[in-house]
């Protein structure tokens, strides 16, 4: 950020009072520009025992597998965002279900929600952001060529899981800034 | 949103090539500035049956009682945001416990999301953004004086939940748009 959003005046950083971190703050009207972490909402949708697994047709990591998921809009449950982004990335209507994993991206100010999800017809087909869309197999799922360590989480909490007969949640933090060490 | 924080031009609402929702975009860099939803973050930590709420010293809702919750910020977890907002407003060191609440504030485009917690110790008292802390008994609660409707949820969920023995994790949606009847 380098002005104002409100006035177009340079911002510059600094600490305001009272606060206790540096801010982007207006030069001109004084206003304090906060920034918070994004959310990426997601879900695993199964039909019959197999995983709907998108192909990613843009970047980051294009070329590489993930779950559908995307970032939170204004005016949407996290249960709609999910289902939206299937809609988008597989052209799949699916059925929201509990709620499985939240993991802190440090390093992309970012926290990730998944959710199970049902996929009640096996109906899909590749959205704008997505080369190929699939129904794998839990034993096909391409783990070396999934998209992001976050997706590569909630997969195996979401087998796991399933396997053990339960549905938990599971929270994890993935941390890749340059200052600090994994904590993934 | 008026003006771009890259180059400080004139933004304009347009929908972009292959988006669906208008968004600010820069009228010369054509920079997309996406509008998200924020995360609040908050615990109801307890003391020997008791709950500590904080009577708040700042807008919106100035002198009305609430949990210890803020604005989520960059480079932490919901866990640490959790803490960090109890010793900032109360002053006080708790032990996060587990997820109780989310809560889809639609039309102040946030996710509040609230944990149980503990505080081993009663040791409290105001930070700078509370006029008063306090340990209050359950059938003390100041229901008519709480500072938010999320705020009422996360509490009410918390004595159900223990009253039964369990500790569960609920969604909810307040939704106070002009155009929206409200969902909660």
């Amino acid at each position: 950020m380098k002005f104002c959003e409100d006035c177009g005046a340079p911002v510059q950083l600094a600490i305001p009072t009272g606060d206790h971190l540096p801010r982007f703050v207006c030069t001109a009207c004084g206003h304090i520009h906060y920034r918070n972490p994004r959310l990426v909402v997601g879900c695993v949708p199964e039909h019959e025992q197999r995983i709907l697994l998108c192909r990613r047709a843009i970047e980051p990591r294009r070329g590489y597998w993930t779950v559908p998921a995307g970032f939170m809009e204004n005016g949407e449950t996290l249960q709609q965002a999910a289902a939206r982004e299937s809609h988008e990335e597989a052209l799949a209507e699916v059925t929201i279900g509990s709620l499985l994993a939240v993991v802190h991206v440090l390093h992309a100010e970012q926290v990730h929600v998944f959710f199970r999800a049902r996929l009640p017809a096996a109906r899909y087909s590749p959205g704008a952001e997505s080369l190929e869309v699939a129904l794998i197999a839990p034993q096909a799922i391409p783990w070396q060529d999934l998209a992001f360590r976050s997706t590569e989480f909630a997969l195996r909490r979401y087998l796991e899981d399933k396997a053990a007969g339960v549905e938990a949640h599971h929270f994890h933090t993935i941390d890749q800034r340059p200052t600090a060490q994994s904590k993934a």
